[in-house]
């Protein structure tokens, strides 16, 4: 059994200022605990009930492991419907992107993205695509929010999200700076080359005003109908679905 | 003002049941509400606020406008931010789906699509390129649910969303059926030609298993990294971005 504060240090997980405090986010369901324990994050601790027990993978001893029933999984879960495991997973701390690095392909780039399942779904998506490393403005939405956590469908055990000064970035990249916006080239028209940093912007204002005269190659998704724009998440899949094709891999 | 029971009769339009059986839907918002007025649509009543009355465009005189605090709004709304405006509008009584309708161009098939979020993305995305039909199972979720409404960003006003038996539409479709799966060919590779059906799957499941052997092509998105699935709305988008390219449109 859990105490009233052990359920309250879980709960507030789900805020950012004690996620940052704790330096732990929550990961639920077991399809997605089991990628982080085969990842390279440290999960510490693991919440299971006795109907999930039998879908776990088995753990190592030293992450300690605690049965608990229903209703008290109902009261640490950040979920409708709670999957049966929830685990806290320390939150990874890694180094600056080296130049090397960044010139390893494609990155992408958010400018203060706020909707953490927009996070999560783009992050999903970028792995599909063979992408490593999502680079997030400071503003961005965190992408340890267990909504972001939870679009990203495990993905996120397996990708390196950064956040970092993207003006100082962009102003400054050894590689070129596409960016996504409603009045450049054809998206299908440009030549991606090898490397390069993608930068997608807010869902409401997009490119912000200090990021926006670091785009070197102003891009677009080509219009067709009257929508007035697209989901970031889309945008950020239609990028990398083109640069994969582009590099020939596909 | 709105007396309980006028308050009670509107929230309640946020369950499927009630929509049904009232035959109306909320829209919020200065964007989509102008979206709606400006559309086919029937438009039956607004609720605005004070601060709110500006930004509205002209409303036709046979609707009827009510202007309520914002309290009052906060009580009708489906959304966590109210946005100043509340239309209820009428569900529409689409005509089936003719061959000769069919057969003009693309149009998507959503198989049991049950996240509103994801319909709404959809509908949206199939606007941008030029899609007018969006075909749903019946036990897709609903197009008119708030969050689908507020996800389209407009485009439902101006998209046919119809839901019929899909399993019949597509064995006895006069044009080709693609379906979205794992291990079919490359989308890359495949020529769409000058119409069909696009069928995607459920979230969990992809496309059922009655549906499956209806199609005439199986399609799949390359992947590259390690990502299990993508989202059904970034595959739709893909999808629609490819159709659009092998038209020559872009």
């Amino acid at each position: 059994m859990l105490s009233k504060p052990q359920i309250r240090a879980i709960t507030l997980l789900q805020q950012k200022k004690f996620r940052k405090e704790q330096g732990l986010f929550i990961v639920e369901g077991i399809k997605s605990v089991t990628e982080f324990l085969h990842s390279d994050y440290s999960v510490q601790r693991i919440y299971y009930t006795t109907q999930a027990a039998a879908k776990l993978p088995k753990i190592p001893q030293n992450i300690k492991s605690v049965k608990i029933d229903d209703t008290t999984l109902a009261r640490i879960s950040s979920l409708k419907s709670p999957q049966g495991v929830l685990a806290l997973v320390s939150i990874p701390d890694y180094p600056p992107l080296t130049t090397d690095v960044l010139q390893k392909g494609f990155h992408l780039v958010l400018d203060d993205i706020q909707d953490p399942g927009n996070l999560g779904t783009i992050i999903r998506t970028a792995e599909w695509f063979g992408l490593k490393h999502v680079i997030c403005s400071i503003g961005s939405v965190d992408a340890y929010n267990p909504k972001t956590v939870q679009a990203s469908m495990g993905s996120l055990a397996r990708m390196q999200i950064h956040y970092t000064d993207i003006v100082k970035l962009v102003a400054y990249s050894p590689i070129p700076v596409f960016g996504a916006v409603l009045d450049g080239n054809s998206i299908y028209d440009t030549d991606f080359g090898e490397q390069g940093l993608v930068v997608l912007g807010n869902e409401g204002n997009g490119i912000g005003p200090a990021v926006l005269p670091h785009i070197t190659q102003h891009i677009t998704i080509p219009r067709i109908g009257q929508a007035e724009s697209l989901n970031v998440a889309i945008s950020a899949a239609l990028f990398c679905a083109e640069l994969t094709r582009k590099r020939g891999n596909t």
